[in-house]
């Protein structure tokens, strides 16, 4: 039990995390039942207590906000595969035909249609029914060749056409608690460079610069990197700088490094939000200072497999972390509640920072 | 006109805003530009200052909560014409092919594709791109035959295949303020038969009942029913009971009488919702007390006329307010913000209320 | 091989059908690979030769056709867990925003945007990448657990969630041949009751009654049974009646019996088409006189299994034979293509008939 | 009516072909009823009739097909706001949860999930409900400012959320007809270039070298011009190169100029399809010998407009010729009727020919 006992040690020594990135091996570990039973399917939102949240109001001082969801529009860069339409039903004319109220007015209607991977498009927050671990041959190990959620739910078993019969993001709760901005824009002075792995180093400077206490269980990590910049503001340009702006912001982008994301598991943090596409840092294109081409991940998405996967904490990914960081404090009351989307991989959303 | 009676006894005492539409026909008034500009889209979510959230969070006492979003999945009743369709895409294996981390094991992911008019299924958000009063035939008091929304904007000017050019709910802003709980199933005893119309007087014994202040310019009002309780459980019962039960929820509802909603306007609260599906009272099956057969309606949705087209507030239909209504207070905050689906007509949503 | 020693036998006696259903047990014979080689994927249309075709069109004498699509609308009778949905973008205004022609008119366009298990809704053609046989538990028999297409492709190793890798319809190639049509209206005086089985007899004397031959290798054969009736003109019924016609229509139906599908297998016909929803004769209802209590069915999609999984003859449902039937011969040409979706599992169609 | 007294002086003089398109402008010219009758939905197939079948099928000697439907994935270049999405609902496990037939065995099955404009990406039938007229400011002209369809019928008065109210694709009927190739690439020796207009006599000379007469009354025309070997197996190359092919697909493309579009109208052809994504000729990257910005385009879809708009004569878009014009002959016979999409802007297809 690698994980656990390098936890034990930092207990002991109190000040530094514990990480044991070189062979985390999720097939050495039996990763579950979880801390919350077996039947959990609520994962990291039960570290959220009322004690919690009445710490959280106590950092509502101004009474301002930012919200933290980017536009869901024609040209948000997607996942290869994925889409999202939005299209007005009307054909010429308002979708309903009331009766006249009067000789001269009477009420209409219009609707939208959207046809999109809602929970993993934009703004995106992933359910416990989202990432897996696939693991195979090793059955002498105890494990069934399959895919793995959270608490031990295996794809085969709990799949379904229509939704996922277990662990979909009907099961989350809320999130009404204390969230800490790690500005690394500010750090930095700039928005970070494509595949950058922020570090632990980077997280202790920008805590410091911020003048705020490290996460405690219950709360939220919002790591602003600056990368969606790229296609903020897409529908004011051209198509064709929209097109190469996404393609750019899907060609990879910074992101937390598996050192910083086994300290956030150790602090039992809710969540873990960021504004990129990914949480994690790549670069496909190869030609920045951490290159890792598509063909030459060696470990993809650790930070799901590792926060998510194995420990039910919550990722929220694309989140809009301009105006927070430029007009608000490190340290926030963060609300929101993902859609109840039955049988769900994942919520749209646009939760509001208050401080 | 028991409304302007009303009205006009709240302007002489002096402390509540009047509103007097000579005959409150939408033709005869010019209502617009709003109160907020000309160009204004945000509409009543202006009312909501920093001053109003320093407020709200002092209801915070407990550290409670309770989510106001009803579940959306394959059962939820629907507006004719409507849809919603939840399906996971995999045809027997995961969304994606990433790389083996290892020998034995991987990351895999699982997406959902949703298909639905997002913004008006279940628990929906009107935005102030939905309803629209419609005028023709009044070119002499100097209006085009059209669709208006609020502030004067015509569907005819802004309407579009793919997404409204004003007014889409992109716009809104965020809603964290004080929302009170006018609870009629507490203060009847049992649920609302269909219908039935909330009056004044039910509205001032609800108030009474729950010890506080009327509302207040930027507040939510929410009108507790129990209506949705027709659809509650949906996914647990046999299919042909959810039927008829979406049936019966479809075909009526108590709802807000258009007194109270006059009163609200004049209050300039920021937002009204409630349990049913539509605001306002209906009884299509024409068999309660207070029939309305579909055919014979004289007025449809008033308060949508009312308040939101004229007056830019908005309206929060299909809430889930059991919890709330049973362990809460009739005083929270109330966090949330609309998705930002650009040009869209409302939004899906999950509330928190917090006390 | 079972089943073709039966039917030689049934062919040389005559008179008997060649029924071999008692244990007509998929996991005793390996049936793959197909007669057409083990990497084929299109299965019947194979036996569609050119002097199949010359022959064909010998059959058109008078000129006269008829298509034989049901309409696709909104009253269009479902599959549980299925939708059609048909809006028009436009939200008041045409699609698209084209420069002036002249000073006074240009060109503009409308669209429509469709949701629907596009393949499996309405008047709809099954390719070899829809029904399978699930094998669990016959390791010993040298079958690894899983669902099995035509010519021993499994889903296992071809589904995905963007389309089937192997067996999609665009595969299939086109029909341009002989049909049959197996009358039973005409025979019975009417429309086949719930759950009736169309046996050997009855079909036989439909073929004596239109005095044709019985179907050859590559031949289409299309049984009328009358029962989509039920929703025939729905949108011109009210949307009470249209509902209970459509549950009516769901609720079972009469269909082809195994005896009848073990005899076009062996006949090698490329195709097998029907008015009914599924093929084979189901009555859910249990209230007729072949009750198939859901719950009881004993042995789910006969000729699915048996006429596609292991031969791969094509399967046509909810084709509209009233038109034909009451105008046209018992022999015509039949041409018609599936659209090429790739990796799809059906396609929807209204083919042509002509004579 | 200036066009026909054009055409019949064309007739006359016999060279010249009959152009009017300097002034040919539809708000001279009341062009409705069409010769059909004031309620006609059907137009041109209404010149299909049981002679021209039965010598369409006297064109049938080898047997021979072929297939007229590109595939429809998720590389098929579509028009700016279109899309095309097919998953495989699935998440795991087959779609259906069946009884098992024997201990070991039961019938599984899988479907499709499509969203599209259906009707119109990729290869793409055009209904009488999807192009339009819009003409304002005529009112001295007895015009009603409005968009125009086939007959005179407005989207004012017929447009719908869910549907066309009349021309939906459903009033079609079928093409069964004879169908001759003008196949552009043949006479010039390779595809035709971006922008190439075809020309009468590009027309004639296709005639006379097939050695056919040109198409009479209710016949099909169609133009094979190579366009559409750009996006030819998209799905076997590389992502860029197929974005960057679909990219060139879409800049433009040869296509049938004015002149030929009024001399096929003279004719009363039932259909007229084409290789590429939209009938007329189009260069909008400006770089080829026959520029057309989209800016700058002069008259857009004049023969959207002229044959379908003023006459009731469709068109199929995006068509394979490929391997009819190299395996086929010149004359077909052409089997396809559109789906039966009640309300719809047009259908996708396979057509056949045989030959």
């Amino acid at each position: 039990m690698r994980n656990l006992s390098c936890l034990v040690f930092s207990a002991v020594v109190g000040a530094l995390p514990a990480i044991a990135v070189a062979d985390n091996n999720p097939v050495d570990e039996k990763w579950w039942p979880s801390e919350f039973g077996a039947n959990d399917q609520a994962g990291a939102t039960n570290w959220i207590t009322p004690q919690k949240r009445l710490e959280a109001v106590k950092l509502v001082k101004k009474g301002e906000v930012a919200t933290l969801g980017m536009p869901y529009h024609a040209r948000t860069p997607l996942f290869p595969g994925r889409l999202y339409s939005l299209t007005i039903p009307g054909g010429g004319v308002p979708t309903h035909d009331l009766a006249w109220s009067g000789d001269s007015y009477r009420q209409t209607f219009m609707d939208e249609l959207v046809t999109a991977q809602i929970g993993q498009v934009g703004t995106q927050f992933d359910s416990l029914a989202h990432p897996m671990i696939q693991i195979k041959g090793k059955d002498a190990k105890g494990w069934k060749d399959g895919n793995y959620f959270y608490n031990g739910v295996r794809l085969e078993d709990v799949g379904g056409p229509y939704g996922m019969k277990k662990l979909g993001v009907e099961n989350v709760g809320s999130f009404f608690t204390r969230a800490i901005v790690i500005d690394l824009v500010k750090l930095k002075g700039g928005n970070l460079p494509i595949g950058y792995p922020i570090s632990m180093k980077d997280y202790r400077d920008a805590l410091k610069m911020a003048g705020i206490q490290d996460a405690r269980q219950g709360d939220i990590v919002l790591f602003r990197t600056g990368w969606n910049d790229l296609w903020r503001g897409n529908m004011e340009k051209t198509q064709a700088q929209a097109i190469a702006d996404n393609a750019a912001f899907n060609s990879g982008g910074p992101g937390i490094s598996p050192e910083v994301c086994d300290h956030l598991a150790s602090l039992k943090v809710a969540m873990v939000g960021a504004d990129n596409w990914g949480i994690e840092p790549y670069d496909f294109t190869g030609n920045g200072q951490w290159p890792t081409k598509f063909e030459d991940v060696k470990e993809w998405a650790y930070c799901h497999m590792n926060l998510t996967v194995r420990r039910g904490i919550y990722l929220f990914e694309n989140l809009d972390l301009k105006d927070l960081g430029e007009r608000g404090p490190a340290e926030v009351l963060f609300s929101w509640a993902p859609l109840k989307l039955v049988g769900a991989t994942g919520s749209p959303g646009n939760p509001i920072a208050t401080w």
